[in-house]
């Protein structure tokens, strides 16, 4: 199923920006906490381009293989939907 | 939709027991590492209640919502998906 | 090293409590998103209780480990900090 | 005070082709849950760069500020400690 991931994308652009910086700041030897924040910002961000991932995911497949005919495409998706959200608590 | 809860009912009843120890600890001032451990245990444990009613979840009403036939109800038991998982890696 | 653990034990007693309302909600079959709401809510207060915790540590064990003579207890608690720190950003 | 920082810098320039590779596969309209679960795959790399540099820190500004004599500038990097902690449970 097509999505448009675009602003996916572009997050993940930017938070690739935004490592090299914090690589910088270490080679620079900014200040360690300084340095753990934005490592924090990043995870933040992260999260962010996950949800929106999975948005898009529930919204697409789920859907479609929940309106589908196949009972065992229907658990996988939805077990899977529990298998990131499980990893998503752990991280 | 009526789900079968006892197993998660029964995890809490132990985590409120765990709660309870950690309270005992502190009241004996044991070792703070040690009662800060305890409640990554408990955390722990509350992520695998959630999981457990998140994939209850998504295998009743989920599922209702999705194979119904009002769009609204379809689009807000979605929503409320990615918002749990996206409150899950902000936890 | 003696701590004043008064107002974590009274968070935990108000946590306790909301877990056994987390239990009740599940009893009576309420709306499985909320449950789920209210273990995240649990969490996040778990959270501060660490955090709370771990603030008196570092002001009382860790400052005297550190202002001690033991090079090795000294290492030792440098270590548990980053080991919880691991634990909190994994749970 | 200087650390050396190439083992993170080293793992951060991993991640950073990590994530190019994320770009790559929702560029190519990969299956959105493999995405995701590089995604957290990410998300544990960072938080073991994040745990190295507190290890760092702890063992050179905060032993540093401890043993040092400004009983001012020895409890701001505590309260830090116990901000990033508190900062990495909730992420």
């Amino acid at each position: 199923m097509e999505h448009d991931h675009q602003d996916s994308i572009q997050r993940l652009k930017t938070i690739e920006g935004h490592i090299r910086g914090i690589q910088r700041m270490l080679a620079e030897d900014k200040y360690c906490i300084d340095v753990i924040r934005q490592i924090q910002a990043v995870q933040s961000a992260l999260n962010k381009v996950s949800a929106q991932i999975l948005d898009g995911h529930l919204n697409s497949c789920v859907l479609g293989a929940i309106q589908g005919s196949d009972p065992a495409e229907r658990q996988r998706v939805l077990n899977e939907i529990t298998e990131v959200f499980d990893a998503a608590n752990r991280n």
